[in-house]
């Protein structure tokens, strides 16, 4: 039975017996439920560091090791797909510990009767993507299953990547005082993901911000940046990624709200659904913990690979433990919520 | 539209229009499928090694990596579930190369309603086996899909492993008088995943024989055995791996068809169902090819770690073109085909 109260429940109250499509949004739901059902059989130390790819130690090496699955609905929209998805997500776990993507795999689960011209689209896509990264995709397996057991295509990509030596680039990392910057514009992906699928006849059409961030990361550390932590803004949004690092290294933000960039049009759609942009799910944006000093130079990197609008100075770490306060517009301050289930299911 | 007799047809044709059930099946279209639909996203090397795990090169490592999609029905079998088939098949694809297991990483695509207990008691199995073979479960993903989307809980494991330095274990390295063995006896997985779902009513219950391949391939390479190709006989079987092995190779095998270890249960069921034992799935059984001279000493060490049935030594490589031949109990002798689709789709 789906409990809709269970989903909007600040409260932390036991599981509910079954899985809700909030569990898998990136919230509160689904904090719990990694924390109830999987910790036991995961490596905690892995876990503890809350990010997006697990750190190997191998003959020297520091590996990037990371898993995602994609389960988008509808498959293609405006500025990309499944494919391209499922390519960039990965790439950009990789990235956001400052990992050299070297190879991905790609798991398909197809359903029955899907087009052989859809799958062909799809994987072209992939082909493309990785290609433009570049990382190459080095091993796969294809399983099928019945009609009415799936939804076309499920891909889960696995990435491994060469992280940089020197101290990880992670939550734990961040220190009072970072400056706290965004790589471009926020709220596209989520915005056109539910254009395509509710047909909300909105006037401009909003494409996705989905992208490969290894270029730009990559250029961060060519630049010797001193970067502190770094994370792509998917499920949740900018807020729920700037809530976990910052409960993660148990310290606090300040942010100015009218410094976070929002497309017009995004900030429209959001006003008119009832949205907070700072919620909705990104594919190609990220947000970068540096040294202060290093703020204005980091920006100049992230603008030369910047598309659609340019980088942003957002805000600053605190102290205050585990609480990211906005200051809006006309001044007044608020604290930032973690979502607790999710929007719109099915983003990525 | 599905069109019965493409899945039966040997005689290469273009692909059907959408994919269908036998598509997943680790036969003959499956291969068509990879060579027409993904083969242009996929590193060629590697695709071309025809081999379960991609080896990639990291500042003097040999690094293996690998990815399977798990959407065994029903979750629970005799012997087994679907969490134990995640590591085991992960660590075993690793274990093929000789890889020791590093890490393991799991995404999981849930259906909305799946009891909270039943992802519990699969999570807990995954951690059971993750301890036994030993190795870590380091980084994972949760989606939720809608109700009828999916079938409880789909899982994709992927891992990365530190292969052996020498000569790659891998198809191309087989030559002609290599010893052929297997594991154990034969058809276990496939026929208690039958006998679960279709409820034959068998006089005895028989368990799959997942389990991790790699404490037995440890004990080989401690040995010295000189190895030249292993592999875990899954979908499509014994034949599937014997086939695509020489095939690869540009060799051929003679098998003596009586050698090949299969239980009476299992024999049974195969002859009421009209299956060939040969084609049945495994989940916790492989084949390795070995320098003749080492033969003997590598089913001692495989004996010390088989379940069930002892190993057995079932033939030999001859250089007979890709022709898996077979000689029967009373001498007759027959080429052994290559399933074309499944005999039992979503086995594992």
């Amino acid at each position: 039975m789906k409990r809709p109260d269970d989903i909007t429940c600040p409260v932390p109250h036991p599981l509910p017996p079954v899985v809700t499509m909030a569990h898998g949004g990136g919230g509160l739901l689904m904090q719990r439920l990694i924390d109830t059902a999987f910790r036991s059989a995961f490596d905690p130390d892995q876990l503890d560091r809350h990010h997006d790819s697990a750190l190997l130690e191998l003959n020297g090496s520091r590996l990037a090791f990371t898993t995602d699955a994609f389960v988008v609905s509808p498959l293609f929209f405006p500025g990309g797909d499944i494919g391209k998805l499922a390519v960039c997500g990965t790439v950009n776990d990789l990235a956001m510990s400052g990992a050299r993507p070297l190879a991905l795999s790609a798991a398909f689960i197809l359903e029955e009767g899907l087009p052989m011209e859809t799958l062909e689209r799809i994987v072209a896509s992939m082909q493309e993507t990785a290609a433009s990264v570049p990382v190459r995709l080095v091993t796969g397996d294809t399983k099928v299953v019945d009609r009415g057991k799936g939804d076309g295509v499920y891909i889960t990509t696995s990435g491994v990547g060469l992280a940089p030596e020197g101290p990880a680039i992670e939550p734990q990392s961040i220190r009072p005082g970072d400056a706290i910057l965004v790589s471009g514009d926020i709220g596209r992906h989520g915005i056109a993901i539910m254009a395509a699928r509710e047909g909300l006849g909105l006037e401009t059409t909003i494409t996705s911000d989905a992208q490969s961030l290894w270029a730009t990361v990559a250029a961060l550390l060519e630049a010797d940046i001193e970067i502190h932590c770094l994370r792509d803004a998917t499920r949740g949004g900018l807020a729920a990624a700037l809530i976990e690092i910052v409960e993660t290294a148990g310290l606090g933000a300040e942010i100015n709200e009218a410094a976070v960039p929002v497309h017009d049009a995004v900030r429209g759609a959001c006003e008119l659904l009832g949205l907070e942009p700072l919620h909705v799910a990104n594919e190609g944006r990220f947000v970068a913990f540096v040294a202060a000093a290093d703020a204005e130079r980091a920006l100049e990197v992230m603008a030369a690979h910047a598309t659609g609008s340019p980088p942003a100075w957002i805000g600053r770490v605190t102290d205050a433990r585990g609480r990211v306060s906005l200051t809006g517009a006309i001044g007044a301050r608020r604290i930032l919520d973690r979502p607790s289930g999710e929007q719109l299911p099915r983003i990525c």
